[in-house]
């Protein structure tokens, strides 16, 4: 089965709205196998609404249109449908109770306008949307083509996707599918990984594709088939690439790497103390955003200053004074303060210079220490980012390094 | 002038990648007031592109692509506008020069299959591309139509728009040009703001147009006419919006409320010190993102569990006993305690319950507590924002309120 998506609206094309919409339909279509040849983005227009449909339909066995079913004069998707399918418009009674219905469950009004979403194409099929008033239609266009319009609402539209869009396409296309799984790396680079995984990644199906973030390398496996299939096949290519990656793999999918420092945490029943300079509380922030992060975290210091560093971590003056704040001796001293004075298994300490201001001749932009320390002693990773990444990215990398240093000290136990 | 974006990949098609250039792109046409009629989204498919090109050129006098100019198999969008076009590829020896001098300077061999982006259609301008080996290109396609063919890294393809396809532009369409401005407002809810200036939105030039976002809403002010008159205008609607809004409004376009707060503290020559325990470090994340940080912010504590908030702001077990630690009495203990401690001139502090779990029969989930210690006294503001925004949206709401207040008690001074 072919598609192409119309999404309208002149918002769109003054590119103050991102399409979401448009990208979310291309991977529910992805997932059911069906191929999306185009997509075409037009304005609140009718005439070129219709031609953009009217095209569509040239080219696709479905159609699926977001945006334009609502109340206002505005909103002409429908009868540009109508018109390209060449049917006329007739007023659905069964839509307009259910509209009636919607606005007294919430002891309102109807405004009269909004009856104009009960004006359907003559031989459509109605879909109830449970999160606003304009239902989502199917209408056939002959040849076994299929026009589908969703609202460009996203709850809306992600609303009826579920409840209509998928299981016609799971009574149409049958059972292939389309799924992928992300391997979440951190540690090494994009060009380090592709070398481990190269001869890895040149099949057809399963397709592996890297993608490079922002201190993170994603591997995505992409597998199509049956559905039992593709497990099979996203299993085993995720067993290969852990093979040649190992521990360097923190996650897969949505997982980040401060829930894989939680659940390691939690497991181990380690507690943790955090001191942190550059990163100014970028990393007590990432892991307190999970819930139940209390059983582990016992404290943060943001110790910006050097008075905050002696007075709340008892880092000693002249170990400042002799090595600097950004020293590999202040950031072990820092580490070892807050895990005692929280009294905690782990402390963790990040200092560093994270720009634009602040470098010395010897102590350039981007320079940080992470230090850990715990009952055993203590280690620590000197980095050298340079200041190009900027201060927002340096900060986040070097609390991404911490937060890496610790999940595999953690593992090590 | 009229134009058209076709956007080339099939990675578009399959909703991993969000196309964000056409948005770019969108705003930038409508900053130089033309208008965008349509965009296309095609994969990497000679025939389909070709088409696509054709379409637009039917419909447009400018047809911006992007994507498809790399140097592999995949990329033919230059072949396909040649073929729309009607013209025959040529080699290009400028291109071609100006490619091993990249690598040259990088200090690598250029692969042989990069010199396919040296094969260009006949006639082409060339617009070079600093950041990369893909120059862009200009061919004209008769009747005074124009395709301009971009790359699709955005980095690459933002460069050429400033280099390339504004100045263009600014050549062909003439001094009329379209811009925003965003006021940016907190405290209030998006129905207060709307029933405060509900009369000033109703204009036609400029439009005003309200947007809610997390604990934030924004006003956009769109106006359209020579750069002088757009100018004024904007003036004049920020000018009319603010005596409605008053301190409501803490900024403009991209300032965020931590570089308001930054700025009035630094302006004033104040300190900060921060206490915080549902938030995590969030705030004093948000704070120490803005260069400079280190002149007013003193210290920061995450004091998650009752212990830290004892040892290290010296709150009063007794306190935390009779009113628990999500109490009015204890975030002005907190704030006091981080005051005193660091020395600060301010005490900010933050407790509450951001859940899911923490929950009691008389506090329930979204319960937080925001006070200010300062010489004079200490506020206190008191939110109950239910358990329905979720944990992550909670923890920036609390700190958000914070900050709100934070800005509001520094104005005061």
């Amino acid at each position: 089965m072919r598609a192409e998506i119309v999404s309208v609206g002149t918002e769109l094309l003054l590119g103050q709205t991102i399409d979401t919409n448009a990208s979310f339909l291309a991977r529910v279509l992805a997932e059911h196998g069906v191929d999306l040849l185009a997509k075409q983005t037009v304005g609140d227009n009718l005439t070129r609404v219709a031609a953009a449909v009217r095209l569509a339909l040239d080219r696709a066995d479905l159609v699926i249109t977001t945006g334009g079913l609502g109340p206002t004069e505005d909103d002409l998707t429908v009868e540009a449908v109508a018109s390209a399918v060449g049917v006329s418009m007739v007023f659905d009674q069964e839509v307009a109770d259910s509209i009636s219905r919607f606005f007294s469950r919430r002891r309102r009004q109807p405004p009269e306008s909004v009856f104009r979403q009960a004006r359907i194409p003559h031989g459509a099929q109605v879909v109830p949307n449970r999160h606003g008033t304009a239902p989502g239609l199917i209408l056939l266009a002959g040849g076994d083509r299929t026009v589908f319009m969703l609202p460009g609402v996203p709850r809306e539209m992600e609303g009826l996707v579920a409840e209509g869009l998928r299981p016609w396409l799971e009574s149409r296309v049958g059972v292939e599918v389309i799924r992928s799984r992300v391997l979440r790396i951190t540690g090494l680079g994009e060009s380090a990984v592709e070398e481990l995984v190269r001869d890895l990644i040149h099949g057809e199906n399963p397709t592996i594709a890297p993608l490079a973030k922002l201190g993170e390398v994603n591997l995505r496996i992409t597998a199509k088939g049956t559905p039992a299939d593709v497990e099979t096949m996203l299993g085993r290519a995720e067993q290969g690439l852990r093979e040649r990656l190992g521990d360097a793999v923190f996650g897969t999918d949505g997982q980040t790497l401060e829930e894989a420092v939680a659940t390691a945490l939690i497991e181990r029943g380690l507690t943790l103390a955090l001191a942190e300079s550059c990163t100014g509380g970028v990393t007590a922030a990432r892991l307190t955003d999970i819930p139940g992060s209390s059983a582990y975290m016992l404290a943060g210091y943001v110790t910006y200053s050097n008075e905050a560093k002696v007075r709340d971590l008892g880092v000693p003056p002249d170990l400042i004074e002799r090595h600097g704040a950004v020293s590999r001796e202040v950031a072990v001293s820092m580490a070892t303060g807050a895990r005692m004075r929280a009294g905690a298994d782990i402390g963790l300490a990040i200092t560093g210079i994270a720009g634009p201001t602040g470098a010395t001749e010897f102590k350039p932009v981007g320079l940080i220490y992470v230090a850990i320390a715990t009952a055993d002693g203590d280690r620590t990773r000197e980095l050298r980012l340079g200041s190009e990444p900027g201060r927002r990215a340096l900060r986040h990398l070097a609390s991404q390094v911490a937060l890496n240093a610790l999940r595999l000290e953690i593992a090590q136990r």
